[in-house]
């Protein structure tokens, strides 16, 4: 079932894994790592792998449901407008329960969230026993938005890299499984979709003309995912380097992923925790 | 997009709907009510749906996130162990995008929720503007197993029929249209169902010997919920009663309740709120 299909030449999760040294100015977006197929051949294989994750997802409930397993997943998913966070929510995660996720999209602030420490609303959007949770931006945000606008001082936000894997090594140890993406895709193929956004009435909803402005801001923004990615790639919750102009690519590499993470997490149907036997029995009488 | 498709001899809101004076022990489980299709082509035509659904409701999470348009959905779906509330999740609701659904399922309260209001636990997860929300089983336990089991005096649930319908009322002048499912399964059809939980490893998990002690109140719960049609089937939030026995059926129709849920709101996508042609030059210079 959770074979990796051999047109991946390369274990996503290995593939992807951020290593140390490497530049964010130098991310081919447009690249596949790891996989040797095509387009035409993804949405087959997508359909495939979305059902595999599925059954996964559906055994992660399970045992949080019926077998006090206390283990979660969360998918965060962290990239500049345009990148295809949405996607990977509708293509990927949804192919999953409605019952079993926990989406969450974290925008500016509310008031209420501004009186309180920065993953205060981070912390009451965490995943419960059995759950993946996808937070569709994230604590990350408090050191990219945060950090090209200013919005603090620098001695807020700098100490905050530390703290985030503070936070993620608890939740580690707590039993949470943490698939962090970064998702890039070129100053061209984000021009290229924002254009689209603008052509097509049924996209105008999606556009933003701050979008623009944060695009201005490019380069300090991937400054900002250089340091993210240089201080919080660790051991209990590596970062995963997406390149993204091409979505099929995109969705079938989170789609392994989620895979990836899922099945070591070894995974089997909850074991009756009543006499199957004597049920039956009782049944056939009713 | 929404238009019924031809299979469906009449409108599943109109077909389904309970009229006063139906007997809930006259319900013909395995009854297809309004369709002339058949199982063969069921998988075809729910793919179909499933699109037109999807579509309907990320115009709703459109407009809720761009429009400031209020208006919210809830589906409520009620029925003994076994009707198929969680099929109807996966296999209905499963189709939309898990940014713009909000499940919720109402198990035995925990102490907290004891501790407050029955409604109290059902107000904290009505869904916000622009979403769809998923009640697997509701408020109506309140008069339902609470009843049953005489949990609470008579003189506790039975004001609580008038309670819910002002309650009801209050979300629909909101902006929340309720969509109000029974779902109904024959004692032979729920025997097959729990034999199958009991047969299958993987379904283990899903049985509960707790589930046969039910089973053995079904004349009390088959009251019950009469007097819960009779009583909080209501112009503002009517009830619609489902034949069950053929989850293809029971799918089929909960999808097009959806549909003409969403068509009846008039949604189209939200114009846009920044001036189109000022943002294509800006972005063409950027």
């Amino acid at each position: 079932m959770s074979a990796l299909p051999e047109l991946w030449t390369h274990q996503p999760r290995s593939v992807l894994a951020f290593r140390p040294g490497r530049r964010v100015a130098d991310i081919d977006t447009n690249a596949t790592p790891g996989f040797r197929g095509e387009k035409a051949g993804a949405p087959e294989l997508q359909a495939e792998r979305n059902a595999a994750f599925a059954e996964l997802q559906e055994m992660l409930y399970a045992n949080g449901k019926a077998a006090g397993d206390h283990r979660s997943v969360l998918l965060v998913l962290q990239g500049m407008d345009t990148a295809g966070k949405g996607g990977i929510v509708e293509h990927v995660v949804g192919a999953g329960s409605p019952m079993g996720i926990r989406y969450r999209a974290f925008g500016v602030p509310t008031a209420e969230e501004r009186s309180h420490h920065y993953l205060w609303r981070i912390r009451n959007a965490l995943p419960p026993a059995g759950l993946l949770g996808v937070f569709d931006r994230s604590h990350y945000e408090d050191v990219l938005v945060v950090r090209v606008h200013n919005l603090v001082e620098p001695a807020v936000w700098a100490p905050r890299y530390d703290e985030i894997n503070a936070f993620e090594k608890e939740l580690v140890d707590a039993g949470t499984t943490i698939v962090k993406v970064a998702m890039f895709v070129s100053l061209d193929e984000q021009k290229k979709r924002l254009a689209e956004r603008l052509e097509r009435p049924d996209k105008h909803w999606k556009y933003n003309p701050g979008d623009l402005d944060e695009r201005q801001l490019w380069p300090q923004y991937q400054q900002a995912y250089q340091d993210l990615l240089d201080k919080t790639s660790t051991e209990h919750a590596p970062w995963h380097v997406l390149p993204c102009d091409r979505k099929w690519y995109a969705r079938l590499a989170v789609t392994e992923l989620l895979i990836e993470a899922l099945t070591a997490m070894r995974l089997s149907w909850p074991p009756a925790d009543f006499d199957v036997e004597a049920e039956r029995a009782r049944l056939r009488a009713l």
